[in-house]
């Protein structure tokens, strides 16, 4: 008997109407894509170890899914590493691929690859899965779709604006009105630690205050402190912990604030830019706040930093980011590529959407029309108009063998199907077809010549 | 400097065009599928070693991508195992996950795992990378996607019908008139063996049978001789290697040879029936034929096998391919569930439409309209009307810097926009806009309050 099977931890399978309500967030996300002339690339699951290693840090290192050299992977193993039995000198022997960590540094390494080919400025958008051997935890997976847009080779802050614009295109679209999308800009988190006198603590600085939503403004001030940012440059940032008022209010008071400092300036204009660009061309639905507390942890940015919160009342943590890095493709040889994108969290969107009731119904549907089987006779009948059903584009299906009548309702039942047609000896006889409403429950009958007024009445639905 | 970026043998990165069409591809399948009432499931791209090992073959086990444990993997070796220096004891032992090698397995494995919310007969479809560790070649690669279709949990041959007609729909809407479905019969096949009296040799017999197309009649003459097949038996089967005249004058000389084989008979039933039907049912552009000599390798198919072969006049080998499997769930304990399904060749099938010049040009066309940037004031403009344009549905885009402007028409024409749009400063102060047909090389002037005019002008295109 064999094993009870079962996923790797950290795993998912996706079943019918799990793939179904995937594919409608994935395909709004891919139309606004689309419309906003980016274009799609794909790029192999796996990279060579080097692409990817040292690209994400130690931590990332860690998490990264190393494959197995095919075949006799001992052989490349001299006898001193072997008898040294040391961990990552045998894995840069025995492994010499990896699987894919994020989106990022693959497209940066394709860029590369393909820069005669490619006519910047590139728009590229990708939705593709990735790998991480993190700690499987709610909403946390070791699989898992990343949905990427960026620029690459514009400098230009129209590319800002756009995405502010993207993200509000993709969340009306998907019904979820009122997102907040916070936007901060690295220029002015250098210009606060520069004002503060903590220039060379930045990294230690933003990183704190990054965590001011979830540690509060004591345990930020006290990670300021352990990292040796004296008391008196935390006073001088505490106001910016809570900031108020709207955003160009904000941003006068940051405008004062950062006016002895060139970086700080200069993002506060940018800033200004964006806020005044975006306001002009309007919004559908979202909400674009300033957030100067916002760093998103990653040290590559360098311009604007983006991140998209679900609706007031749903507590999900963040549902979109991104920002501006100046130096894409420099790991790989190619340097002053600017860079910007945002990305788009499936998983999160998916629950948000779930949690507040926002997929279509129809989704659950994926058979229109069935046709129950009453023997060999009558099914071939039932075929033919199946046939002249799906070759008008319906989805539609015969039951495959003539069980129960009782039963084949029931199927037609669980899979949430509206129209069950039934072609008995009678009908047969009468060369017709009856059609069950099963919402209404009400029947009609058609002559089998006729199919096409049941598809019209199908079509006027 | 960094070195120069690579990526693995066997692998490839797809272009915004390659994409396209490859998604034009699966578009269409998908579109059957769902037509068809198959619904789609995805699995996790890497399954527990023990779900797929062994159920390949020796080759297979080689062929399978081992996934290394994360983190200190050698913490599981004990002393002993370590000095032998074995490579398949130490595997087993550094490595628990593997990537997928089909989809076939993990969807047994997914019938088993969900068994009991399964509303059966299981009509599943499922579009996903598979990688094998195969020396790469021209059209072999180590990392590609397959496109299933598959039945569960039904018997009825109405289910080979269907899967005839599925093919021709989607060769049909590719535009791939003329495919040649063959197909078969695992019965057929074991009651020829037996008529010959070489029913224990049936494996050989089929694996050598198989390779006609390859090795011609006289290497399959000497192969079935070297695995010991006798003279007398191969001068009887031999006749089938040039079988003509029409499908059903095959059939009754099958009908014929047969009589005396119990399997052999119900082969030729089966096939007789699959064919009546098919027949009334009529084909819209797809061939139907027998081919006996079609076994495709796979031992575990038990009834039809089926197989697509291109147009005559490519020469492409099999497009698609698939068959019945009377036990497809056994293997991971639940006995006794029949399977039946197909699968679409999506590289070979894009090798075809190549070929043959059957993609559809606007595949390539990325971008519907591009509008230049004169300036920050009309750059302005320009992008309150591609936001307009946009939110309207068309892919549209402004150029994101003032750049020279026969750098930005260069950029036009190679990401082929059919509409370019001319806001100069001449346009900004009459309040118009200049909208550029590239392929007649007209032009003409709307004010920018009537955008609308422009668009319904698009949509009548």
């Amino acid at each position: 008997m064999a094993k009870k099977p079962s996923i790797p931890k950290g795993t998912r399978d996706f079943t019918p109407t799990e793939v179904a309500k995937r594919n409608y967030i994935v395909d709004i996300v891919k139309k606004h894509f689309e419309i906003f002339g980016f274009q799609p690339i794909e790029t192999p699951s796996f990279e060579n170890s080097d692409t990817l290693m040292g690209k994400y840090g130690d931590e990332g290192d860690r998490l990264i899914f190393k494959i197995l050299n095919s075949g006799d992977f001992l052989r490349k193993v001299d006898e001193a590493t072997y008898a040294r039995r040391d961990t990552s000198a045998l894995t840069t022997k025995i492994s010499e691929k990896a699987l894919r960590y994020d989106l990022t540094v693959p497209f940066a390494r394709y860029v590369v690859m393909n820069q005669n080919d490619i006519d910047f400025p590139f728009k590229r958008y990708q939705i593709q899965p990735v790998w991480r051997a993190d700690r499987p935890q709610k909403g946390r997976f070791r699989e898992f779709y990343q949905c990427d847009a960026d620029v690459v080779g514009a400098d230009s802050l129209l590319q800002e604006v756009e995405f502010v614009q993207l993200y509000d295109a993709v969340f009306s679209d998907l019904g979820l009105d009122g997102v907040n999308i916070k936007i901060n800009n690295r220029k002015i988190l250098a210009g606060i630690a520069e004002a503060i006198g903590a220039k060379d603590l930045l990294v230690d600085f933003t990183v704190a205050l990054d965590k001011l939503d979830k540690i509060g403004a004591d345990g930020v001030k006290k990670e300021m402190s352990d990292k040796g940012i004296s008391e008196e440059s935390i006073a001088k940032v505490e106001p910016l912990f809570s900031l108020t008022g709207s955003n160009s209010e904000q941003l006068s008071v940051l405008k004062n604030l950062l006016s002895n400092s060139v970086d700080g300036s200069k993002g506060v204009e940018e800033l200004t830019y964006i806020f005044e660009t975006v306001e002009a061309l309007g919004l559908k639905s979202a909400e674009l706040s300033i957030d100067v507390t916002l760093a998103r942890g990653l040290n590559y940015y360098t311009g604007a930093i983006l991140e998209v919160e679900a609706p007031s009342g749903v507590d999900m943590g963040s549902i979109g980011g991104g920002g501006r890095y100046d130096d894409l493709t420099g790991i790989f040889g190619l340097p002053d590529v600017s860079g910007v994108g945002i990305s788009f969290g499936l998983d999160r969107i998916y629950l948000v959407l779930e949690e507040l009731g926002r997929f279509p119904e129809t989704l659950e549907q994926s058979l229109e029309i069935l046709c129950l089987n009453f023997g060999d006779k009558e099914a071939m009948a039932a075929l033919r108009l199946v046939s002249q059903l799906r070759e008008a584009g319906f989805k539609a299906d015969l039951y495959p063998s003539d069980a129960k009548i009782q039963k084949q309702f029931k199927y037609a039942n669980k899979r949430n199907v509206p129209y069950v047609i039934l072609i008995g000896e009678k009908e047969l006889a009468e060369e017709s077809f009856v059609v069950k409403d099963m919402e209404s429950g009400s029947q009609d009958t058609y002559a089998l010549k006729n199919w096409d007024d049941f598809m019209q009445h199908l079509k006027q639905k």
